[in-house]
């Protein structure tokens, strides 16, 4: 199986121009197969704000009604995504950007109302993510940027969270390559002290998550991206690093003493 | 060689959800390799006015600043690309919506300043249309829908006119594929008057458009448009339509009633 790495970068890395380029410069020298995810950061919120659109968040996720669709998918898959794209050409990279509508690439279906409706927000079910497609583009040598708009096949955009369409690519894809999953953000790693940056916890296992978590040293918005990479991990992806964005190189070379990885 | 439409869609459709609607459900049925083009209609106008960004006009063409630009990416890149992908896909047609830097498909240059600064506008040469990267698509039976916004390899995106990228696309693509070129828009076809819906001129050659340029029949926003299409024509592309939106199944069939058919 060919090497694959899916590579999420963080909101705060595409909020800060000289990092951003840094991190691309980067990504553009992987030689194994990759795939970039990315969000959008502070720029929907504010574009939002300038539009006098009111942003409602419910555990750290945006409520998404139609007029903040709109947003997103101008910020997310129009500005941020062309912007990346257009970056990486100039290093050389063949990156195309793409939604989930892209070639039809993810599906997802609208989250169903229990308690809290939150609009136009995409779930990926197993079978969501389009194997073949992608494909076509790592066969071809065109490098897949994803921003975090899905859709239903319908004709409906939806917005997804962009550490779980990560997570969906790498399981998905790891039945046709060795897919190492990538989350880089403004971090080093797993902090066991979030106010110490040398506290790095270099392994978790699946039962040291566990004490870690009734310990209450993994801290609040953290939970979900572990919850998803140990699902990953469950699923076929073979390892889930969690690292720092100007640590990309070293980490997708495999260096073990550099960010958190996650195995089973 | 394969037959290709590359069909432009003018920005008052894409205003008419109804008539996009129905250009989209036709466009999907054609059986023949495609192409779509467009740009943002008064989406793009709108949004700059509720941000606040002027917007200047010179001889039709927008002047775009770099506020300007990152409203156009946004609109033509993000939101109508993809709305327009996600109704193709409900209508099982596999589009993918590309920017001309995605895979590098288009590449442009900054236009020079002369009289106008035209400010990130980008101009196509012949050798920008990668045809290669765009028969990759074609050959998977994937459906390329260009938003028109284009980059120069350098990072730097570029505003490039709709029109302007139908027709480099039409020409670059005739090398290898039987190319019609067809601009679909809210009229018949070129009117002899303007006022009569029944005035269509159903062929135009290049002579006779001499003719009609001289006795001050053809339009103002029309020349360019005509302009655009004899080159393609004497670079070429097999025939170029001028239709009306809702006639789009007709004139792809070859149908030569309907519509202003250009031929050399």
């Amino acid at each position: 199986m060919k090497k694959l790495h899916v590579i999420k970068i963080g909101g705060n890395v595409i909020d800060e121009p000289k990092e951003l380029e840094k991190f691309l410069s980067d990504f553009s020298r992987i030689s194994d197969l990759k795939i970039l995810v990315h969000g959008g950061g502070k720029v929907a919120t504010e574009l939002a704000k300038r539009l006098g659109i009111e942003q409602e968040l419910v555990n750290g996720r945006r409520i998404t009604d139609a007029e903040t669709l709109k947003v997103t998918t101008m910020v997310y898959a129009g500005l941020i995504n062309k912007q990346i794209v257009a970056a990486l050409q100039s290093k050389k990279c063949n990156a195309i950007g793409l939604s989930g509508a892209d070639a039809n690439t993810i599906n997802a279906s609208k989250r169903k109302v229990k308690d809290i409706d939150y609009g136009f927000v995409g779930d990926i079910e197993s079978s969501g993510v389009n194997v073949e497609m992608i494909s076509v583009f790592l066969e071809n040598d065109i490098t897949p940027v994803f921003s975090a708009i899905t859709h239903n096949g319908e004709g409906q955009l939806l917005n997804t969270n962009a550490d779980t369409i990560a997570s969906a690519l790498a399981v998905a894809l790891s039945k046709k390559y060795d897919v190492q999953l990538n989350y880089c953000f403004e971090k080093k790693g797993v902090l066991r002290d979030v106010e110490d940056d040398g506290s790095v916890i270099n392994i978790i296992t699946q039962n040291s998550y566990k004490d870690l978590l009734s310990e209450g040293v993994i801290f609040k918005g953290m939970i979900p991206k572990l919850d998803n990479a140990f699902d990953a991990i469950r699923n076929g992806v073979s390892a889930v690093m969690i690292a720092h964005s100007k640590d990309l190189i070293t980490i997708t070379n495999g260096n073990g003493n550099t960010g958190t990885k996650l195995i089973a």
